[in-house]
């Protein structure tokens, strides 16, 4: 009497617990995430709050401000946003250290501007070159060859390069804070997309296993390719030295009008870069909207830059935040740590 | 006693109807699939046996074949491939019935080819004025206007608009088998591309509805667009009559590498326009791959062209069908029926 007592209990418990388990899916997914802190490394505060309130209200049954799951579109732009960007773009490194690793090849370029000067380490008298010297660099570091070459020339940078600062590999120095934040949107059915100035194909090769962002939904500027198929029979698509698509400033809306065909209605970057893509974000009519912007001011742990830096340059999003209804994240006070958990 | 026995069978048995539930989802979906058609709509035969056959072995975990849930990449043209292009492109004729609606505001167009043409009712004189023209009709019909105001041209067309032909609405002009497909390779957690020639913007009004194909995963043609901020601070992104990029023939596989950044498993196409779209899918390597073309040759419920067709020409393509591995689907021979079910 007793055993069949005890089975009794055992076997409705069992059932119970395989109900809720049922349960604990789709919609009661707002009561789970209540329960657990969906942004761990983010500081008690009211930035962390909105993002949450933000994210609840827009993704709960009922809610007046509820977005259904096609139209729950969020942008992020990468450097500055996702990871860090000084002393320079990560990706112009990666040009620079290809162009230094190909110099063997082209004697020639040390009788040539800008290579001539790169290859001497003067990136002072680099940068003085504007625009032209830039293309170059580009054109020898990123052009001629097939679009699979250039993938695995990214991956072996990754593997081997690291930070003159920190000592760390590239794709180590992304913000543990945003990689929360990613997680907890797509948690919740938003579909998570990178806007960047930075190149698409560059980021597609270590981005999508990072931040979980699949490839078609990286977005960022790119130069054109060319399909050629080879006498054996074999395509490939050859990038060539000429700029297809800048994704930047106005370029942003542009961008995602092209690739996503919808407005945003959250969207994050750290430089007036991003100005335009909040703008087009917030603007938009119909659903809740979100604009947020990353503000570097801790040297200490990362590195402080606003109104007079060259690279990540925010100064018109520091004055009109405010008045736009953009959320202001205070690297120093918003965020536990920078860099991934050890 | 015997009480306690019975909630203890019956409880028993409550959970393993709750842990089978369980297990209904997912891993089983291979099961449940074979036991009713996915594509009714479809004849028995070679064709799509082996349509069948690539789905269960890509997505059937354990197999040798299996495809991971990220890499099933499948692209299908539009114009003729998922709806008709005959008497000629869809668009076109909502670009020419757009040119006719803006004739009261345009005077000046009854003395100016290709316009005074066109409103003559003159399509081969139109026609004879080749790419220049076009780009005329299109200027005026698609560009000088914001995305959005383009947008609701399109939807207010598709509405009114009818086929002089069937009578039908143009977006009723899609294919049954076509959608069973795309719905198919949808239930098994593909993910389901457009690539057209096509325009990426007047597609996007109605394709995401009509095929449950979000936004960004549709892939066109298209024209630049310029991002402007109105005096009342609202932003636009104007239309310009530029083109911007042409989603043809070898633009395919470029614009595959610009919006997906991986190569497809599944292609399908219907003109020689998909050639190169098909060429990138099969000739990949790691993964079984499979190219399919639709052969116009039902005079009686759609339309018989292939090799000598101005619009949507197949020759190439039925040439080396065979030897490149690819299903030509017959369409009088496959399909139990063209358009949507009544």
């Amino acid at each position: 009497m007793r055993l069949f007592y005890l089975l009794t209990v055992v076997s409705l418990l069992l059932f119970a617990a395989c109900k809720h388990a049922d349960n604990k899916t789709g919609k009661d997914k707002g009561e789970s995430v209540q329960m657990t802190d969906p942004l761990p490394s983010w500081n008690e505060g009211a930035n962390k709050k909105a993002i949450i309130d933000f994210v609840t209200k827009t993704t709960t049954e009922g809610s007046t401000d509820f977005i259904p799951v096609a139209d729950r579109i969020a942008c992020f732009d990468n450097d500055g946003t996702l990871w860090s960007e000084q002393p320079m773009y990560f990706q112009l490194t990666f040009a620079i250290d290809r162009v230094k690793a190909m110099a063997k090849d082209h004697p020639e370029w040390h009788n040539k501007e800008p290579f001539k000067a790169l290859l001497e380490g003067d990136m002072k008298k680099v940068m003085s070159g504007g625009e032209h010297a830039l293309l170059q660099l580009v054109a020898a570091s990123h052009a001629g060859i097939s679009t699979e070459a250039f993938n695995q020339n990214v991956k072996d940078w990754l593997k081997t390069a690291t930070h003159p600062k920190t000592g760390m590999h590239y794709n180590e120095m992304v913000f543990q804070p945003m990689l929360e934040l990613l997680q907890y949107l797509q948690s919740n059915d938003y579909k998570t997309f990178i806007v960047s100035g930075g190149g698409i194909d560059f980021m597609r090769v270590w981005a999508e296993e990072t931040y979980h962002i699949p490839s078609h939904q990286i977005i960022g500027s790119s130069i054109k390719t060319k399909y050629e198929v080879g006498e054996d029979g074999i395509p490939k698509l050859i990038k060539l030295p000429e700029l297809n698509f800048n994704d930047d400033k106005d370029g942003k809306p542009v961008g995602i009008h092209q690739h996503i065909g919808k407005r945003p209605v959250l969207a994050f970057g750290n430089s007036d870069g991003d100005y335009q893509m909040l703008q087009w974000t917030t603007t938009a009519t119909g659903y809740p909207r979100l604009g947020l912007i990353l503000h570097h001011n801790d040297a200490e742990r990362e590195w402080a830059y606003d109104r007079q830096s060259h690279i990540g340059k925010l100064d018109k999003g520091l004055d009109d935040a405010s008045k736009n209804g953009w959320l202001l994240v205070d690297m120093k006070q918003d965020w536990k740590q920078v860099y991934l958990k050890k």
